[in-house]
């Protein structure tokens, strides 16, 4: 059953010899890859469910046969790319609804974003905003009305002129008590809304961030529900210009868009009045908790955090495939009869296994976000906000962390297909464009690492103060910085040691953020001043700590496993990934796990002949361990991520479809218009 | 005079916020921007007549009119982007011809190398190629068609299933005694050629990269000269199937493609015979040096050095100027009475200044790369190769470096533009797409820095053999290894020297270098199997140098300048770029600098006070540093880098331009299929 929903292309063909490169490493796997695809969907009915979905919305979008050229990179221009989104869009979320899953309410069938789709902002951002900050009856009218799709909802926060700092935002919502209305208003150029996804020509709704003015006297932001189009023609409403932004590097599926408001009129209970509210006679008050609009920020990046892991796992998987059959040189012992697989060589082996063990870091540091975040609903349901800055700090650095490891590690594995990796037709440039994204948008990751410090260094300061902290900090005691205290004593094998590796990743979390707050507590300059000053060395300890909990979160997800060839593969690609995080020539800020001597450079080539070791063990592994995401052949959309390895005939097979190449075959192969005006002059002109 | 021709859009409007900010940060600059152009471009005649150049070819395509949106922002398919090749390429090829210069012989007028231009390989491959490798006849014959534009010519070696590896190539010229030809012949799918710059619809003749075949003797790959397509009206030539690869992240303004060939035959005097010929009855004779052809692959690299030097420089540009008009939260002391500019946020400054070291310094190591090339030159006039080795191992791990460095400076520079740099209206995703393919085109950089780590074990052989190696070499010999024996005893500004900068990189290069050479030696694989499980020190040690050799460079270009303001940033820069490689977060490898203690903390906390110092001291001079590569508003393409800063009116401008959003204003703000086919149905289904 799992099979027949699974292959896209059922190959008749005979096996050419990439195929059978391929069939061979596929065997080579020391695991059962379906065993591993249910530890990583979380459960066998899971993968069954999500096999039958992305099925049943590949059949309706005509994407199985995998022998026609994707239309995406044919002659796609921006209205085409748009209403490929609206019809993929369309039908996973109507999928969704017809089959009651959520798959496609967080990542498309592509595995971006669902805000990469016109319909997906109703699930990613206007359902969950609706949720915490309407009254019980705005959230009884309006969420089945976006739930059943009856509305299409949207975001609207960001500014030409204003992203991060939400004070900064112009728009203006003024009480007009005469109509008991507010008047929504761009007063300035900057100020129009710039960004937000599905406003250019999808969304009928939008909770629109603005600025409450009763009596000139300025509230600060607010959210306000406003109708944006006619639900019967689409037409914008009366004072209302939307429009694209243009095109994007990727997300071209859905109408990131602009808005102005020229004095647009709606009811002042069409403000979100769950946590504040506005009387007739303009009284305000305050009605819930002042943060509760940062559950959503948590909600999102930790949805992020899965999205990323997910795209990095496409890439690696497509580099994984195409290094088995891609064959160069005549191996390293450069004795070879024939050429060999790329993977043999330890560069391309070193980067693919490091890059598959980082995905499953992401995956795993998403498990942890999650189940934090799930407890964090539970005590807000009973009222008891206390774990909202918790949550805030661990999702900041999670989102950060994985967005830049992830698209980083993209871009790598693209990079590892040479120059076929820049090829629209590899999948990957789509690939690398939409995870680099994550890096910047809902919360930019330099200003999330900071957040990240500022909690910690509150921490510090309730330790000091004798005050309780946050039972997920505790390794913040000063027992523990006593005890972590330098240089690490393990050698050999021992570094393969969960409190081995544990230990050498707190220390090195520890040093940085208490020396980080003893600079920022002991500066002579101002406090903001002092915090400008020493920002990077924030950052670098915001980022020891998050990477501290990431390896927590790899131990946590998979020691507990039982004794077998899965548990085996992953404990060896937890100790490929905290090791190689020291060593790799890529890792970011490497210096600080040993600028303090922490580990010598007896240590230091210990790990790395360990890691070689490691890599000697995985080498077979890579294929499994990547079939386990179990991608579609559609959703990859890659002639070099082919599951059957058929990689050069797929290549050639959509290239000869491509629309240039079509339309030159019908005129001889010439390119009339480009021969006729440009090449011909030059050659005939004698110059 | 000067600024006649520069200024791309004479501004009449009053002066917005923007304007005026930018206006202010311009002025601060401690030098003057135009005396730095002129060093960058290596003198003020140079500069007038690269500006005369640029605005003859930017009328030509009509791109001087900046408040037009640029086309390939609109709805551009793979044909159109074709065509705006096609023209700017045309206008470049013919205003080099007509006004006697070679600015565009490497460079597009958009910076990018010139095989982004259907016309761009003739003088990038094509002439240097038959400069080498063809007979005194040969190159009289085509050099003067091909340098007047009476043909076009292409180069042709890798295929479908073969790049790097170039002995993997399959296709054959066989010798046919009875009609004295060659037979060119793909004899596979994997065999077809692939990736050819301009042989899709474009060039008229090509050097083809074949196996040459005689009575069934395989001699290895030699060079063919192909007519691809007739002059008369560019059908392909009998035999030969040519087609487009289809669309990449960049370069689509050129058609790398791919062809294929059924037994086409050509003349066996257009075998290139200038090192190697063929007679008539089939005898084979090498007639010179046998890696003569390596010359042309180090012309290449040195030229993919100064062309991602400007790509950076471009990115950085824009980077720069967004960042000193966009306004951001209230500043690092939080007390502003209005936003700030983001250039005053440390990791802002930080990250921006750090890449403009690093644009300068991938400039001034392409002045050295091209330095020793013409001396190779001068010493292959008089018959003496002996020079080449050094050159392909340096322009082999320049390339490596500055390709990696300025593509990964450009993302990171496109980053500092959050959102907005996610916009192709930003101008920066082209860049950084162009960028990154350095990495992998003319010696992937895995493959090359291995190449560097050969040559370098081979110069310490003959050091342990008691021969002579390269003079530029000298500082592997032991005595430096003495003398640079660790730890640093520097401190304090003593980190600002020269010497103490020089050493730092010399130390870690020598024990790089040393210690991969003892393990390779004293490894009980064989040789070639300890290379691949070495291959990460190798790839380490190889850098190192390389760094190394890079900083010389800056040190060597910099300090005879005479004092002034001037030496006085450029100084600065060099420091900035010397101590931050050390402890930047994302340093490659800095891991290595100090893990065998040759710096302590104490040390390495100084060296980040100096750099907090430095960018202090170059916090103003951004704008001046940037202006000074003296890019046109048309050649950026960017709303984001307006050299008048006028950033949100021309996003804005632009935007409203894009087709999309023309036609909808023409159907009410309706995207009017999108709505019908996909959203209203949805609205109106009722699920």
């Amino acid at each position: 059953m799992e099979s027949f929903v699974r292959t896209n292309s059922p190959t008749t063909a005979p096996k050419n010899r990439q195929m059978a490169m391929m069939e061979t490493a596929r065997a080579a796997a020391s695991f059962d890859s379906y065993e591993l695809a249910c530890f990583i969907h979380r459960g066998e009915d899971e993968v069954k469910k999500r096999r039958a979905a992305w099925h049943r919305v590949e059949s309706i979008t005509n994407v199985l046969d995998t022998s026609k050229l994707p239309r995406s990179y044919g002659n796609m221009d921006r209205e085409q790319a748009y209403d490929e989104g609206l019809e993929w869009g369309k039908a996973a979320f109507e999928d969704g609804i017809n089959y009651k899953h959520n798959y496609f309410d967080n990542i498309t069938p592509r595995y971006v974003l669902s805000n990469a789709s016109p319909f997906g902002l109703t699930t990613v951002m206007f359902l969950p905003t609706l949720r915490y900050q309407g009254t019980p009856e705005q959230k009884a009218y309006w969420i089945p009305l976006a739930e059943s799709g009856q509305i299409n909802g949207a975001y609207c926060q960001t500014e030409l002129g204003h992203g991060t700092f939400v004070r900064g935002i112009e728009t203006t919502a003024t009480l007009d008590f005469d109509t008991d209305e507010f008047v929504i208003h761009s007063p300035t150029l900057s100020s129009t809304k710039f960004w937000p996804g599905a406003i250019g020509f999808s969304c009928t709704h939008a909770v629109v961030v603005a600025r409450l003015i009763i009596r000139d006297k300025d509230y600060g932001t607010h959210l306000f529900m406003v109708q944006f189009r006619s639900l019967e023609d689409g037409t914008p409403m009366p004072g209302i210009e939307l429009g694209d932004c243009g095109l994007k590097m990727s997300y071209n599926g859905t109408c990131n868009g602009y808005a102005t408001f020229n004095q647009v009129r709606i009811p002042r209970t069409d403000m979100l009045m769950g946590n504040s509210a506005v009387s007739k006679d303009g009284k305000y008050s305050k009605t819930g908790h002042e943060k509760i609009g940062y559950a959503t920020l948590v909600y999102v990046r930790t949805v992020i955090v899965l999205a990323v892991g997910y795209q990095l796992a496409q890439a690696v998987t497509i580099a994984t495939r195409y290094s088995i059959v891609r064959e160069q040189g005549l191996g390293p012992n450069g004795l070879a009869s024939a050429e060999t697989s790329l993977m043999t060589y330890k560069s391309q082996h070193y980067r693919i296994l490091t890059l598959i063990a980082k995905a499953y870091a992401i995956l795993l540091a998403s498990w942890t976000c999650d189940a934090e975040y799930k407890e964090l609903l539970r005590m807000q349901a009973m009222g008891d906000h206390s774990a909202l800055p918790f949550n805030h700090h661990l999702s900041s650095g999670f989102k950060a962390w994985a967005t830049q490891t992830g698209a980083d590690g993209a871009e790598d594995a693209r990079k590892c297909c040479g120059g076929q990796g820049y090829l629209l037709t590899s999948g990957l440039p789509e690939i690398v464009a939409a995870a680099t994204a994550t890096a910047s948008f809902e919360g930019e990751n330099y200003v999330l690492w900071q957040q990240v410090g500022r909690y910690l260094f509150k921490c510090i300061d309730a330790l000091k103060a004798g005050k309780p902290i946050d039972s997920q900090m505790a390794y913040l005691t000063s027992e523990f910085v006593r005890i972590m205290s330098p240089p690490c004593q393990a050698r050999g094998d021992q570094f393969l040691d969960v409190p081995v590796q544990l230990a050498i990743y707190r220390h090195r979390a520890l040093r940085l953020v208490f020396s980080t707050y003893k600079e920022l507590k002991t500066s002579n300059l101002p406090p903001i001043d002092a915090w400008n000053q020493h920002m990077m060395n924030i950052i670098a300890a915001a980022r020891a700590h998050t990477e501290f909990l990431v390896l927590q979160a790899f131990v946590s997800h998979t020691e507990p496993l039982p004794a077998g060839p899965v548990k085996t593969v992953l404990v060896r690609l937890r100790s490929l990934f905290a090791l190689s995080a020291i060593t790799n020539p890529y890792s970011v800020n490497a210096i600080t796990f040993i600028e303090d001597g922490h580990l010598s450079l007896l240590q230091l080539n210990t790990i790395r002949e360990l890691i070689n070791d490691l890599l000697a063990q995985l080498k077979d592994e890579a294929v499994g361990l990547t079939d386990a995401w179990d991608f579609t052949d559609a959703s990859l959309c890659s002639a070099l991520g082919m599951k059957d390895g058929n990689v050069y005939e797929t290549l050639m097979n959509w290239t000869r479809q491509i629309p240039i190449n079509v339309h030159a075959s019908q005129t001889k192969g010439v390119y009339e218009k480009g021969w006729r005006e440009w090449m011909d002059p030059v050659l005939k002109a004698k110059l």
